[in-house]
């Protein structure tokens, strides 16, 4: 076993874990509310909106309103989704620290989802890869259904290889590997894992596990054994799973930091604040904590 | 790593997930009702009650109907709890096939619980083991608080593992270890483990991890690698966590159950039928279905 000693937690609450929610569009004030509660907690790398066509994700409408509210604090990374070169100029307007595209590692998700290939989808970052390296901005690319898709099942660990490969050799910094449906377990999420870092280096990737069959927590601990030290994750489990209602889906920023501190990882974060920002979002939101560190320390930690 | 071939689940529902379920007494149809169907999934050690004084825990008063009124499968072990001689002698009355000796690992939790040290504890439960030693009735021995206590905190692993061999010495076949208030993480509970396995042979040794703070199956896959192959949880994560209101207890079979079977570990139980188990007991008892398979699966597996 080889622990990282340090984790870089990549916080997803703003992006995909709003954009996720249903009912009316939240307030552009909570969205700013979050994101600075976020940073205080010492998290610093937080992806803050995506900026993609409103008619798509009203949620995401505000994104670069979003961007102007927040209290840039220094070494806090502010990242953004931006699907096409469009997205990215306006991303590029608003100031955020890096971009990220996203693809998957399933034709059929892939066809459901932007009704082209994956070969397509991955000619369609190339110009947003391009104008981001211009610009000086790293890019951040995701595979999601890296181990399983909700069309076709089970996706072989060469295939999510093939897409992760492409998208590093395309100039992605960081490669974040999406179990969407969450329907992972360790051993698959080894062989997964194997499978990319054989292709780009396993510092180079990020884990990102749903909870939907509630095994996040241990196949992230299966990947830590192997090396990887960055880890998606969403406070409070932000963004349900679009798969089966009322699932979960991001496995839980407390959840996995508690995790992290009881292997005696460093993340620079802490627990108590960021167990209070979860109970504040679900306030805001009125929705169920879906983080169980949440649930068990209540609403008494400040 | 040597993950076993083979796990065998003991459900704790009937006993420690009802016993905590808030509200009215449970009616013994809903009871037996329920055991019935956890055999039906292939199910074959299930603790069915705890022959305790209504006085203690009111909602266990049925004890003895309920084991009359189940239909014995043949294969199962329907085991209960007894914590002194006049529950053994109860349970022996009603049939069961193995009875249960509840310790903790805490001098502070034992005060607490039951009012005495732990050696005096020890000394309660002689004669239970001795009286089941007598008609062939096999002992299994709990340990609570393995990984922490909520009234001391830190537990040490030897003191986990004086109290496991006590009651291994002194008869018991069987030792769970119970991580009462889900405090443990991943690398905690190898340690306790392995504190404990140098004086109890690890086959004889079964996981108690609840999942308060979403860390139990994560925990279970650590102590799988090291060779645990018995495990304990609760359907739908019946039974909440005494200790902080609205979170989790035990861990919800169903999960677990995905886990392995995730690890192609063979357990003999049908993961359909589990949680179309853990469904009707939710809605009969008009509760919140804490397993995450549960959740995802809907009510549509049969």
């Amino acid at each position: 076993m080889a622990f990282p000693k340090q984790v870089r937690l990549v916080e997803m609450s703003p992006r995909d874990g709003l954009q996720n929610e249903p009912g009316p569009v939240i307030a552009t004030a909570i969205k700013t509310g979050l994101i600075d509660r976020l940073a205080d907690c010492g998290l610093t790398h937080i992806e803050a909106a995506s900026f993609v066509s409103p008619k798509w994700v009203p949620q995401m409408g505000d994104a670069a309103e979003v961007m102007a509210g927040i209290h840039r604090k220094p070494g806090v990374c502010y990242s953004a989704l931006t699907p096409n070169l469009k997205g990215f100029e306006n991303a590029l307007a608003a100031g955020v620290d890096e971009v990220a595209v996203f693809g998957a590692a399933s034709e059929s998700f892939t066809r459901k989802n932007i009704n082209c290939s994956i070969a397509e989808s991955l000619e369609r970052f190339a110009p947003v890869v391009e104008a981001a390296r211009n610009h000086g901005i790293p890019v951040r690319g995701y595979v999601s259904t890296v181990m399983g898709c909700p069309y076709e099942g089970d996706i072989a660990p060469a295939k999510v290889a093939e897409v992760a490969r492409a998208l590093y050799d395309m100039g992605c910094h960081e490669i974040s590997l999406g179990d969407t449906i969450g329907v992972g377990t360790p051993l698959k999420a080894k062989r997964m894992l194997d499978a990319v870092a054989a292709h780009v280096p396993v510092e180079k990737l990020a884990a990102h596990f749903h909870d939907t069959y509630g095994q996040a927590l241990a196949n992230l601990y299966a990947v830590l054994e192997d090396g990887v030290a960055v880890i998606d994750a969403s406070v409070a489990g932000l963004g349900g799973c679009p798969y089966a209602k009322g699932a979960s889906g991001n496995v839980a920023t407390e959840d996995v930091l508690y995790l992290l501190n009881g292997l005696g990882i460093n993340t620079g974060v802490d627990l108590n604040k960021l167990v209070a920002t979860g109970h504040w979002i679900c306030q805001q939101l009125g929705r169920h904590n879906g983080s169980k560190v949440g649930q068990a320390l209540g609403g008494n930690c400040q």
